[in-house]
């Protein structure tokens, strides 16, 4: 059975994972008949925004402890990730992604990427493993790699930030994959475009079918 | 276009709506060609649960602000939840419908139902529209209207705490529908049985279809 490795980034689009796109995810995993652990870095978030006002907060909050409530607590620390253990990774979106697993939010090109995440996307890639990105996560992949070709839909400054990287961006709409087969990297632009749970649930069954497809070739 | 009015609890198994449940039962909705608005009452919670290690917390939080993180924003206090407006309700499960919208965790069938919820259940029974709960939460319809047939799957204690308020318990396994013709309630069991996130798109899907059937047919 295919073993996928989910990486979070805390629970809620503005400061940690986007939800429907990480559960949308799991659901596709499963419907494709293989199975997935779920980890995050265990770090303090960069904030903490009250999603019903948008916000910040002076409340301090855990990326591994928060991303444990999507989990319902089966998780573990990114910083246990063993590439040999995983067939694939993939990073749903939300703004964690942008604030939490690199400092791409503030910083753009210039950013950082945390080092549990750096780590896992370097290891998958070397050893030639489908890495997965939805959403706003592709930029962490790019800023990693410094190569490949990505899709964030089609925003225009988060497009020229994967060129920046290094990367190739490719203009997409709900539901397309952009399959990288030389670099094994697959992303799709879920709610950087605007988007309903339908789109969310249609862009996820597509990555993960297409990873599940890529890894049934080999 | 049918419209659906979402109740939840918080954001997270242990403290408030169930992720998974609540995600299921937006996308359900939306396959059914149907749309939703999301309510939460504006109250703190009970407590506040770390997901990752299961223990108590210090933290406060709020109902209404914490489930926002699953609506995206998008979401109203329950105090404006008016009947007139929807053609039916559905709350998700998760320990936030035992702990902070009645308080069944913590006192059984001596519980009292936080006003909001009370007053929402009530007035969609009066005018007749359907009720739909996953999981747990069909103790606090049960609580609010003391008659009717539901189920929360196969365990014992729940099952006896529904035929304490007034009503009636009928087994199930995963993806069942127990559907209450005359009250016009409807109840599935998801993460009240051992279940994984397909049983719980099941589950969602099959309440939402047969809610949707049930309008269809008046």
């Amino acid at each position: 059975m295919e073993k996928f490795a989910i990486i979070l980034s805390g629970s809620g689009v503005y400061d940690g994972s986007e939800i429907h796109e990480t559960t949308m995810t799991m659901l596709a995993i499963k419907r494709q008949g293989a199975d997935y652990d779920i980890f995050a870095p265990d770090i303090d978030q960069h904030h903490v925004i009250n999603h019903y006002t948008g916000e910040m907060t002076d409340d301090k909050r855990n990326v591994l402890v928060e991303s444990a409530r999507i989990a319902r607590g089966d998780i573990k620390p990114l910083s246990r990730f063993e590439a040999s253990v995983y067939d694939a990774i993939v990073m749903p979106g939300g703004f964690g992604a942008a604030k939490n697993l690199s400092s791409f939010a503030f910083h753009g090109t210039s950013c950082t990427v945390e080092t549990d995440t750096e780590n896992a996307i370097k290891s998958m890639h070397e050893q030639g493993k489908p890495i997965g990105a939805l959403c706003i996560s592709p930029v962490v992949v790019a800023a990693v790699l410094e190569k490949g070709k990505y899709t964030i839909g089609q925003d225009k400054e988060s497009s020229e930030a994967i060129a920046g990287f290094g990367g190739e961006h490719v203009q997409t709409t709900h539901g397309e994959v952009i399959i990288d087969k030389e670099n094994n990297i697959f992303t799709t632009p879920c709610y950087m475009l605007d988007a309903n749970i339908l789109h969310i649930a249609k862009g996820a069954e597509n990555i993960i079918k297409a990873i599940s497809d890529q890894l049934g070739n080999n």
